[in-house]
């Protein structure tokens, strides 16, 4: 992320302290390099090695108390106005900072809802607490998780245009998989044709690579979250490939389905296109009831009612999630109710929020339908980044 | 990491719960995406995105309780012997496997003194105590530190053999730099230079890769841990650059120093040697004091004393760290008795661990001299996987 975008996002975060009231956003922080806080890349903009504090308040100033050997190195990275090295313990210019503020609210990377505002370790996170022992400042703490959502889902045009360009080069990527499928290659043939063609383009992936892309063909594959297999595409296969890239540091993610005709065939049978048009249907309806204020659970049952109304079992996940510089962005979700989600289906749906729509069905006999289509939240309802599939690609 | 070397560090981990009478280890975490606990690519071998827990117990079964979209990459990856999938929450299945085992002393990844061991988010804590609440296993949780000290610092031979190939690729690039260097070249041109050597033959960077390789020039350069600048190297400077590969997924870490001769001089100044060989004699020194059972303050005091008492000032960081599939690995550290070093510096040495030697001073008016080794602990002292350097390269 540049200087520039650093800067802004910073700005961005001074905003929502005055808008939630909240004094003092402080991000703490030791060894990134071995586990990284999600934050620090969004709004410090390089690691740290020793325990380090990056501080910004309400009233606008940005402070990093770090290690002394990294004084150099942050003044080059240029994102905070004061820095303050030390040299054997943080605990002093830490209190101190916190001294001269005196903040009635400090928020802290923790939550038990978003990962991305949970980058506090609970080791650094007893260590804290074991710097302000004999501090008020110690009963002050409240989780930064309300920040942190605002913050990575309130997109600027800048991060639109980044995700779009995304979106773009990752279709170009999905049209020549068109070309390449066909029956005997296997879903690891598949993969790396697209991770080759990563590669030579120096993108990044949007997530793991074993299994980006996710490649699924046929009735007996796994359908997500997968790595791909030696399972051969056969005639008579609905087909998925679930991919993302990470290009100039934001992300895609998307989906798109095929079927490979039979002999004889030159349109899929009714079943499969009954399926792939309850998808695509689905995604429409729950598109247009996303308007900023909504509940993202709201609009996860519009699509999952749908499915199951026309005879089919529900996904077992969230409709869609936030995308941006990572492929799992944000704070409010478009998914159900289920513990496991905790208060993300909950939280108010903003403007400028980036969602994907990525409901899931089987084809008995055939395989898994999805789409992923990725929406930008406007004040009046959504724009799609991503043309949205409209038909079944078919494989002769 | 392979699967073969992942079951090596399985049983490992159940050979080393045994000798410290802990019954179970539990890493338990969710997203990976957004933030991975350390241990994972070593006891897993995959992410995860919802809740998951990642268990290894004292008889040697491991478990694996998943969200259940996720059971067939699983199985793929094929390191667990038991997976549990869940669909809407991990509670039930964690309390029944905890109930199965009843283990008297669970460790989980929380460590305030190694980062590697503390890959549990705060967040995710409260999760798993709240999980736990209405048992007794909420009492029975410990640190993960000793298990993950040991689990990484010892090496297998296998492991020194890639840290090795990491090392000697490394050193054909560092020759490539002796070749390179030139007044008038910025350390930004010496660092592009190095990089895109990296990324032709394909290794990946032992750490950020703005600051990968450092390199340092002439007496007003950071010193350390800093990205490169646009000062130019000079006739009569003293350069340093601090470097690293991670190849087949191992680390190196080294450094070396250069002088680069003025006009009519054959040989460098007095100061510039003696400031050379002091950093390679303290090196020596240290290596010939480390012995299993040793505790890292020890050695660091040895070089530090040595620097000091030459009339230089001491290094403001500690004398070498652990590396292996990080660059900065282990538990137990080189380190001076600093409270930001917890207690890293009095975890005795053991045999199998890979310390880096990296001493620092100052010559004033020339530069920085550092010297960075890396040596394998055996049962009588080391052995340096990196062939020493001993005499201060030349820029003619």
């Amino acid at each position: 992320m540049s200087k520039q975008m650093i800067l802004e996002k910073q700005q961005q975060a001074v905003e929502i302290l005055n808008e939630k009231n909240i004094d003092m956003w402080l991000t703490f922080v030791r060894e990134t390099g071995n586990i990284k806080d999600p934050m620090m890349d969004m709004i410090v903009g390089t690691g740290a090695t020793w325990h380090s504090a990056f501080i910004i308040t309400k009233t606008g100033e940005t402070i990093a108390i770090i290690g002394s050997l990294e004084e150099a190195n942050m003044k080059t990275v240029g994102t905070f106005k004061k820095i303050i090295p030390y040299l054997k313990s943080v605990k002093q210019d830490l209190i101190k900072t916190l001294e001269e503020f005196d903040p009635e609210k400090i928020a802290i990377n923790y939550s038990r809802n978003s990962s991305l505002a949970d980058g506090l370790t609970h080791g650094v996170y007893l260590e804290l607490i074991d710097i302000l022992e004999e501090t008020p400042y110690k009963f002050r703490l409240i989780s930064s998780e309300d920040i942190v959502a605002a913050l990575r889902g309130r997109k600027s045009q800048t991060e639109v245009d980044l995700i779009k360009k995304a979106i773009d080069e990752t279709l170009i990527i999905f049209d020549k998989v068109t070309g390449f499928l066909a029956p005997g290659k296997s879903e690891k043939d598949v993969a790396e044709f697209v991770r080759n063609i990563v590669r030579e383009k120096g993108f990044e992936f949007a997530w793991d690579e074993e299994h980006c892309p996710a490649v699924f063909t046929g009735p007996d594959t796994a359908g997500a979250h997968s790595g791909p297999t030696d399972r051969k595409i056969q005639r008579g296969h609905v087909i998925n490939m679930d991919f993302g890239i990470k290009y100039n540091g934001y992300c895609s993610d998307l989906q798109r389905t095929w079927y490979v005709l039979r002999e004889g065939e030159e349109t899929p049978p009714e079943e499969v296109l009954k399926g792939f048009n309850v998808i695509k249907e689905s995604i429409q309806m729950a598109a247009a009831a996303i308007k900023p204020g909504k509940a993202g659970w709201e609009i996860d049952k519009i699509a999952r009612d749908y499915i199951v109304e026309n005879g089919y079992d529900e996904y077992p996940h969230g409709l869609g999630h936030q995308v941006g510089r990572v492929a799992h962005d944000g704070g409010a979700l478009l998914g159900p109710r289920w513990e496991r989600y905790g208060n993300l289906p909950y939280i108010p749906i903003e403007a400028g929020n980036v969602f994907t729509i990525e409901p899931r069905l089987t084809i008995p006999g055939y395989g898994i339908a999805t789409i992923e289509e990725i929406v930008w939240v406007k004040d009046d309802g959504v724009e799609f980044l991503s043309p949205p599939q409209t038909e079944i690609y078919l494989i002769k």
